[in-house]
């Protein structure tokens, strides 16, 4: 997968600059790449005639129509599936509601008709489909596919991996790889894995839903810490004895920056919607108070990524999720905080984008989740003192 | 380098258990290690007849006693040197003030003097230094050697690499490998590598001095950020608005907790004495308005240590600097405030713990930069798509 992994990043090598850059020989390299090109991983491109004299190596790439990735996003009412090309483009997309039961069973379901109904839609005697992702609201212990601790949920202790691979046993999917994790974390990494190469290291993607949360990647890897916690950054503290925050402290970023912090005349509150299209009501009606409460969660923000700027010196900072459809309203606040903490230092604010995969930036994150973990099993962290050894052993071959 | 870092983990192991531990065959490892043997890395201990039949095999050891690490931190006003054993024990130390003049020539002229005086000390006949480490109290670019800024010093782009080294030039110290970092990665290097293995990753060493920032490693490698920047946790802002921090930003976790924040009087200010021995002379004299600004000043760290458990869910935050010795009164309260964030979320808090090295953490801190880099060099970061190559390359020998 080391090949794989170089024409994800450098499309267009031949199998001598494959060989060079990785350090086998070119016959080795040869045999790899007729593998990979068997497989389905790679493809390769005709020669156009230059009138140049020799046999021009064949430029490798990528196989975008073979092997399917498959994505989910699992939200607190609702999933969202996607199948994505091995290059990052969605070829289809389904959701559905898991209903406000909160329950997961219904949302197993929920998530496996999504997944077989888009399963249909490929065509069998080309397409495969190599891997499931699932970015799920909360901490997830990924090597055991548990979701730890999902709050807006009232989920704790899931083992989602097991459910969902009980449920799949009946269908195409059945035996298909899993994998499961966070879904900023995903989101990070669909920004990583589906980017054009370039120096954005750290790479932060913050989540602002309901929920608000950050997937960090530092060194081409996720940073998930000790616990699988690293990145709770909905959690920062930004007030002392601030605003009761739904995670039983106080004064957390979610409660200065979330939806909830927006509404202020909550004894109106239509209980039927979200507090995210409540504000978004008040907002397309000019209603001067949530005007005025957007840019003060947007000045919040603006603190939050100064924050997040200290702790990690990131390259990029990627924004996504629902509540930054508000745009400009909230948004611009943000960026004013944060260049103004900037300058006051002298210093470059970080690089802030918004995510250029929208509202499908989780699924398509879970999605290159399965790319990311398949082709670099080489990088996975290992234990302290046996670093060198791994790194002997696995790095060898495709 | 590989067996070494083997040996420093996992003291004690035969040959036979290295070459399985690095899948090298054992006659290759028989080699090498008795390179290694010869160099002064490591030692044989004898074998104690247990009367047990067939012969055991010999348990091999870094060798405490031949190759020798100097580590330097350079503070605000003063250097102090320490050597280091490739285990960790302090075998000598010296410190000199550099005048209060901030001039970087004076430091360097300080430096080398302690360092060739602690040179003089070793055995020539026996002891070697293999690499010179140097902690600075700024973001520093460790590859090419330059301090960037230190804002308590008024250093900008410094290339104190290149300064010490022609320093030294005309000393015994000539040639010798050289390693900057700033001053919390270094210490956050030393309780990686000298503290007996234990699970501890994420780990972080806050630096509580005149300024306030974090070393921070993240599977065994320093996090530095895009631009050297990472673990700059002073300027996590903690207060909209807040007081004014010496970083041109308000409500900075340094203005909030640092030593200038326990004055409250400054008309009655002895320019003499550094703000952290006034406060230290009120503290011992039970006064009661510095009692309370320390108490407050400790809350904040408290709020400090929740959001960087937040950010980076570590499994060990080790304090260390100057004010950490200020005690109970100081500490207590930040304690306090952290396990009280913990408790509303029914989360257990991060292991809190201060460096076992004292006020040598940041000298000592540099030593182990020495040893992390010369032992470590299959883990450098390396550029995305570049990583397996390098591994396979680097990761082979010795």
């Amino acid at each position: 997968m080391v090949l794989v992994r170089h024409l994800c990043a450098n499309p267009g090598l031949s199998r001598a600059d494959l060989a060079e850059a990785v350090g086998l020989t070119k016959s080795t390299v040869s045999l790899l790449v007729r593998e990979l090109l068997d497989e389905g991983w790679l493809l390769e491109r005709e020669i156009v005639a230059t009138g140049d004299l020799g046999r021009r190596p064949t430029p490798l790439f990528i196989d975008p129509s073979r092997l399917v990735l498959l994505g989910a996003e699992v939200d607190i009412d609702s999933v969202r599936v996607v199948t994505v090309s091995l290059t990052g483009e969605v070829l289809s997309r389904a959701s559905a509601n898991h209903g406000s039961t909160k329950s997961v069973k219904s949302c197993v379901a929920a998530l496996t008709a999504a997944m077989s109904k888009l399963c249909k839609q490929l065509d069998p005697a080309r397409q495969r489909i190599i891997g499931i992702g699932v970015g799920l609201p909360g901490g997830v212990d990924e090597a055991n596919g548990i979701l730890r601790f999902a709050p807006n949920l009232a989920w704790r202790d899931v083992p989602f991996g097991d459910l969902l691979r009980e449920k799949i046993a009946g269908t195409a999917l059945a035996g298909t790889p899993l994998f499961l994790q966070n879904e900023a974390d995903v989101a990070a990494l669909g920004e990583l894995e589906f980017s054009a190469p370039q120096a954005s290291d750290p790479l932060l993607y913050v989540s602002l839903n309901q929920g608000v949360g950050a997937g960090v990647i530092v060194g081409g890897r996720l940073l998930t810490g000790s616990r699988g916690f690293a990145g709770e950054v909905g959690h920062i503290v930004l007030q002392l004895n601030g605003p009761a925050c739904s995670c039983g402290r106080r004064g957390c970023a979610e409660a200065l920056i979330g939806p909830r912090a927006m509404l202020q005349r909550s004894d109106e509150q239509d209980p039927a919607l979200s507090p995210l299209a409540v504000v978004r009501e008040r907002l397309a009606a000019g209603d001067a108070p949530t005007l005025k409460a957007i840019n003060k969660a947007g000045s919040y923000l603006g603190m939050l990524l100064q924050n997040l700027a200290a702790a990690y010196d990131p390259a990029r900072i990627v924004l996504g999720g629902a509540v930054v459809e508000l745009g400009d309203a909230f948004l611009k606040p943000a960026l004013k905080t944060l260049n103004d903490y900037a300058a006051a230092a002298n210093l470059e604010p970080p690089l802030v984008q918004t995510s250029r995969f929208g509202a499908d930036a989780v699924a398509v994150g879970a999605a290159a989740l399965v790319r990311h973990r398949l082709t670099r099993n080489v990088l996975v962290p290992v234990p302290e003192g046996q670093a060198a050894a791994r790194s002997t052993r696995d790095a060898g071959i495709a």
